[in-house]
């Protein structure tokens, strides 16, 4: 069964989402947060207050409240997550309870594969907190003579060399660190299932991937300050091993803006980054 | 005021105490198993059945239903962790509820300190599941005259090289993970508050190096399988860092019995170890 285009402006119910400031620190663990970030992955440290990760809304009410229900059938072993973006209208707090609804926004037709993209905006005491948007890459898909949607490299960082570059190393066991936060997706610990994706071993989820470059992000271009950290989007576009180390090439475009790349070694793995920040 | 040595049997309130599945991984990964260790890891492998390492009831309930308060009052900074044992009366199952009551079972007059010890037996459905027993060792106190207690060096090593030796390394952040399991004593996070310690910097749980030791001597003289771990006990004598290498000296002793010290490098950190398995 195809997928039905018409699902545009779906939107899934209103879900009421909680966490705790245990959420936030696993989190932070899980992202790879350490000794020297005492206000991410402490809640008691004298004179520290805890502070929130600005990425931590990915895992907020993970896989809650999903419209994706409305867009047809699909193999889902072969959707692959292409970009995310996580804009904060203010500082997550430590704890508490928000109302999520996600919309279908687009679904955009590439011949052999389709392009799904949901919009997810939180509220909090009836006040926007943050909007997610992602795409789905959905292989097998598409062929209905729709749209193809938007196209061309977004973001390009300038020609020169970047103005910062952060490294961390993900450990061995990142993923099964990682996975605690809610994405229980066995191709990320299970090396059988990794095997039948087609995977050496099992692979980092694409959004841990993406918190460390947050945390790189915050610290180098924000004073590690969320309240300076205003939205961040992305592309991933190869997947990472757990153990490998991330680079993250960040150049400074102006207007509050900086666009950045995340590497191992030479390969991108996430690209087109756009980060604003105050 | 002094303590009172008459509060010897005095009982805690009966506690229920909840744990789930992601309470058993996250002890798990916060004690470094890894990919390795996907049946205590992980609850979606295929083929592969989760499993809850036997020095998790360490954590189950942590800090509630204690019968400390009958004892009398003390600098709880001058308070030190001294001897730890776990019996398991069956294996822990990934979730559950259970009812745990804490005894005094003995105080002792060491002269210039007192030793306090406790009894922790949890029943599940009615029947026995595990007991804990404790020493605290409080400086300051003692000086009424009281019986010294028992005393002289147990569970000795023979006088021959280890028949095993499994070395784990903690990492830098190990804390950070191990402390989401309940017990969040700045001293092992808070660079300042362990400075007060007299540490140069935060030390590790020694619950933690209890667990990573639970793990060696489990995958070592166990077979992994936790049905064949009945009974672990050790005394704490020097407290590690995190990033320090753990490595466990075990000698078989024969009926079911094994000896045990951890050390790092030439240094123990839990000595006088026994373990009693199938």
């Amino acid at each position: 069964m195809p997928l039905n285009p018409d699902a545009v402006g779906s939107m899934g119910e209103p879900t009421e989402v909680s966490w705790t400031s245990k959420d936030a620190l696993l989190y932070a663990v899980g992202i790879g947060a350490g000794t020297d970030e005492l206000a991410f992955t402490t809640e008691n440290t004298d004179g520290v207050e805890q502070q929130v990760f600005p990425t931590f809304p990915v895992v907020i009410g993970w896989g809650r409240g999903s419209a994706l229900g409305s867009i047809g059938s699909f193999n889902p072993a072969l959707l692959v997550h292409g970009q995310q973006s996580v804009t904060l209208h203010r500082p997550i707090p430590v704890e508490g309870t928000a109302v999520l609804q996600q919309e279908v926004t687009g679904m955009y037709d590439k011949g052999k594969a389709a392009v799904v993209t949901t919009a997810t905006r939180a509220t909090l005491d009836g006040e926007p907190l943050y909007t997610n948007t992602a795409s789905m890459f959905i292989r097998g898909e598409g062929g209905w003579g729709g749209d193809r949607g938007p196209s061309g490299p977004q973001n390009v960082p300038p020609d020169r060399s970047p103005d910062h570059s952060v490294t961390y190393r993900t450990s061995p066991d990142q993923a099964l660190v990682y996975r605690l936060s809610g994405d229980r997706n066995p191709l990320h610990s299970d090396p059988a299932f990794a095997a039948m994706g087609g995977f050496d071993r099992p692979i980092l989820h694409g959004l841990c991937t993406y918190g460390f470059t947050g945390r790189a992000l915050l610290h180098t271009l924000c004073d590690g300050d969320p309240a300076k950290f205003g939205h961040v989007e992305g592309r991933f576009t190869s997947p990472v091993l757990p153990g490998e180390a991330l680079t993250v090439d960040m150049w400074e475009i102006g207007d509050g803006e900086s666009v950045f790349v995340t590497r191992v070694d030479d390969r991108p793995v996430i690209d087109q980054g756009l980060l604003r920040h105050g």
